[in-house]
């Protein structure tokens, strides 16, 4: 037992360094990266992949704090089924057998609000071709709990031949691709928390939560074993999946700034905050390490789908800078650093 | 959405029929019984099972929001791991995969806290020869939930050539068997957490959280597809565990009062709260529903266990009263109903 007083701080749950530290060093601790040649809890990939007969089924959970429960372009519910499923397409199973979901809800909490949250679920699912199969409800008392806290955990299978997509995979020269644009969510969050207006001739700013199995199933249909390493950038945004990424697989990555698609809304309000829009949470994006002779291929896959048409070649990798995730801005070079606090607490 | 103005209520979250209403009406609301010969959500059964290939996959969920933590006999870390696995052993699923965690926890939480949860966490899992596999980890700020909530959901396979166990399989003549004390769980953090002390004379008060897939194995070792239904008594207790078995079976329970085993500290415990023993959860219980001609040998492999000792048959099935609950006290008898409103919250 540690005897030092620690305390969890909200830092902990902000998808950066000090959480993978907290996690490495804790709920991790001992657990090997690969279980019979699969991924395990140590490798703290997106889920754990394990063989099963002919194919590869893969496990996932994800719990759901955010507050607004309900926020511009979708709600707890339907962030809960995306936030699984993305998980798993990332991991390369894109066929999702299912769903569980546990609800922790606070006595007095408006059933209204319960089916509005229930009828998002199934819209999602409807969405992802998938289902909710397992289920627990739990109440605590008022004041206990902060309205609702709903965990998804979902189970899919790998396409058949094809194995587990990591986050380790990257080599120098592996190209760099997001789905679309960047910053959508957290912004969107944001914005609704803290009651700002953003410009209106911005466009709206709306979250990009979506369920992106049947967009990486594209992708990795045209791009095949050349699609070497997968991650949604949710907390902690770009900046914190790449650089566990890049750290993981043991190579830089260089980023045009240029290049990153950020809706024009989304950029006035990242700068009326003094965020970064690489460290803002997106939930209906997918970033994607891939050979450089399948990139073209891949790029066209994403553009053919409706959830991929701003899908962008962003940055390559280099075997220099290990680590280290830097953004060329047209006049030099920068590091891009993950934030260390909570910008953005209950963000998902 | 509804418009009356309906709030959730304690009662929604404890096990018993205003849950099995909430659930079935929103929840689970025009979910099928079952998917492709499995088990699905609308069956409201522990888990979920699907055929992979050669062999039945069951897949699970359950939140803890357990409150104290720490109880005695065991605390959140144990109980979220045997939740988990034996939802899936009452399914028949004893060969456990692995299991995911997805913590939530409240700013300010005592690191030593968490490690001595981790550390109990990683205990069960040896004794339930499993792993967790797969997490998630949320912060939330102080104040905005007490303490920390775990969810865990477990995969499992039913043994080769077996199938899912359900909770509906009960016929008339059926015998009821439960595999050890009951009301140890409840009783144990009831007395906690409202400091009562009950005569020393009687025994200490300890849950009896225990993982039962080796139990459970043995058991279906000797009845094989005799075992015909089976659940775990957790919130609602042995009341309305049975309750659930009997109105989904169409089949009446007979339980005798005198066969019941219950330990004299949890009498005592009982008669001090005037709660009925029925009615309080327990966490490494099952009971069991068995043909008749092959109760004897399910018996004997359950005492052959250390978590079996003290099994018994309780009851048996009858073709009247269906979906009724009656308890033969030896002089007469009475119905047993379930507790409609919530006895003890946040029990597990």
């Amino acid at each position: 037992m540690s005897r030092d007083g620690r305390r969890i701080e909200m830092r902990h749950g902000a998808g950066g360094p000090a959480m993978r530290e907290l996690v490495g060093s804790l709920f991790a601790r001992g657990a090997p990266m690969g279980i019979e040649g699969g991924v395990g809890l140590g490798a703290l990939d997106d889920g754990a992949a394990l063989r099963l007969g002919e194919r590869w089924l893969v496990f996932t959970t994800d719990g759901h704090v955010i507050d607004p429960p309900f926020f511009p372009g979708g709600d707890i519910g339907r962030l809960a089924v995306c936030g699984a499923v993305n998980d798993l397409a990332v991991m390369g199973a894109t066929d999702v057998l299912g769903l569980s979901l546990a609800v922790v809800v606070e006595e007095g909490y408006a059933h209204a609000d319960l089916e509005r949250i229930q009828a998002s679920i199934e819209a999602a699912c409807r969405e992802a071709d998938t289902r909710v199969l397992t289920g627990d409800t739990k109440v605590m008392r008022r004041g206990e709990i902060d309205g609702v806290v709903l965990t998804t955990s979902a189970i899919g299978l790998v396409r058949e031949g094809g194995d587990p997509v990591r986050d380790a995979g990257l080599r120098p020269e592996d190209e760099i691709l997001v789905t679309g644009t960047i910053g959508d969510h957290g912004m969107a969050v944001m914005t609704r928390r803290h009651d700002l207006s953003v410009g209106a001739g911005d466009g709206e700013l709306l979250s990009d939560v979506a369920p992106l199995n049947g967009l990486i199933a594209a992708a990795l249909a045209a791009g095949g074993p050349a699609v070497v390493a997968m991650k949604d950038p949710t907390r902690g945004g770009v900046a914190s999946a790449l650089h566990e990424m890049a750290q993981k697989s043991g190579v830089g990555v260089v980023l045009e700034e240029e290049r990153l698609p950020v809706r024009p809304a989304v950029r006035a309000a990242c700068e009326l905050l003094g965020i970064d829009p690489l460290q803002v949470a997106n939930e209906g994006k997918a970033l994607l390490g891939v050979r450089p002779e399948a990139s073209d291929a891949v790029l066209a896959a994403l553009h053919a789908h409706p959830l991929g048409k701003h899908a962008r070649r962003i940055g390559r990798c280099t075997a220099t800078r290990v680590g280290s995730l830097i953004l060329d801005t047209g006049f030099g070079r920068r590091l891009v650093t993950e934030s260390e606090g909570e910008l953005l607490p209950r963000i998902c």
